[in-house]
């Protein structure tokens, strides 16, 4: 349930001709982090799309743009979550520099569980944990 | 001064494998209505960047996504100032399926000028109109 | 089956610190030329996917470049089909900047005709005329 | 000058509908291995261009995809140069699978080297090694 680091390096294909990181790749950094968060907390996103037909759908992302981001600089996501119950969830971000600890953005994203079909679904019981979904008082 | 509307068919690559346009694209998307936005409005984008070394950094975006677009859907992202002055902008978002005007997504960025180093810019005068940047009373 | 050409406008997200179109993009370009040389020649590629399983999976591509494409050029990307058997794709590229009719890019791509599961499949007979498949003598 | 190899985890973002990674990623892919192979060869890309003036353009590309990629699967990118002189490099690659050393594609870029202004431009003597430039018998 902690809050999970991720490093990468910028790529050049990442960048644009105003010599900085375009700002639509925060919200795949933002993504990469969420998978290796899932992860590190024991729960595979791959399968959980593949064996349970559940994925976790974009329902709003927002980001706020401290300072660039510039090729080849290593680049921390850090990711937690911040609400969590069987249909939806939200993340916040906060992503650094790693040469000098400078934050660069912060964020969070909501998602709602569906099937591949995009109908609505609940995640299944087992990886409750994984996103600090609390038990039900009254044991349901 | 008035919204601006663009039109764009959806790319196969802009697809994930969710078998729907990955919510990075939106941001694309915005951005590519701005630039046709100011263009309307009688601003080159380009010539702003080259000519005045005045280019404009985004500092927030905010996407809510209400249904999903898909592989070679027309889709049509309309765009509005909806606050500026010589050192901020704030555009407004609306994008919708053409087929069936269903809204897909609703959102906003924040933009500040700066020069090509990064460094904080004012708009020249004679693009105030464009963003329908008001004259100050008092004649300044 | 002759040739067919897409105009489009180049986006500031695909360019790179360079202050050029990055050289990934022109694939996605050929990409959506084929899409549109599909849709020109009778054939929805969506619908391919959809109601007939066949995906076209891309086996090789090969870009030229002779000149950077810039941001906010008007492009216009010709395709045509070089060879083609139920089992098999070539399409042929040329890229040119549409101000000046400068060649930009050639290049082509192979593909091959697959189910979604990525079994190999052969194109219904519907479809052959799109792509300039020819009936083999002998009526078979 | 020998051979480089660098790992990547395939993001969800690079997948498409087809339930793959899309093919212009893999020249993405390349990209960051020869960022890493010059890395490793003692030549940091970044310093070359902002201190020498020096890019390495793209001037080809060319990729046989054997097999998918998919989300979440370990990648190995192996690139090594196959002909390099002070005006022209190639390089060779193979993308293989992790898991099972599949090999999903391999391919060739060439590069020539320019300055940021797009004139052509020879590489500074002091990087000759890291490409395997030999010198020119006879002390030019």
């Amino acid at each position: 349930m902690q809050a999970h680091e991720t490093r990468l390096r910028v790529r050049y294909a990442e960048t644009d001709q105003m010599g900085v990181v375009h700002h639509s790749v925060y919200l795949i950094w933002m993504e990469l982090a969420r998978v290796e968060y899932c992860k590190a907390a024991g729960c595979n996103y791959r399968d959980l799309e593949r064996e349970e037909n559940v994925v976790l759908a974009v329902v709003e992302t927002h980001c706020r743009h401290l300072a660039p981001a510039r090729f080849d600089d290593e680049v921390i996501v850090k990711v937690w979550p911040e609400a969590a119950n069987p249909r939806l969830l939200r993340f916040g971000y906060e992503i650094r520099r790693a040469e000098d600890a400078r934050v660069l953005a912060t964020g969070h994203t909501k998602h709602v569980f569906c099937t591949r079909e995009m109908k609505p679904a609940k995640l299944p019981r087992k990886y409750h944990a994984v996103f600090g979904i609390q038990p039900l008082s009254g044991g349901r």
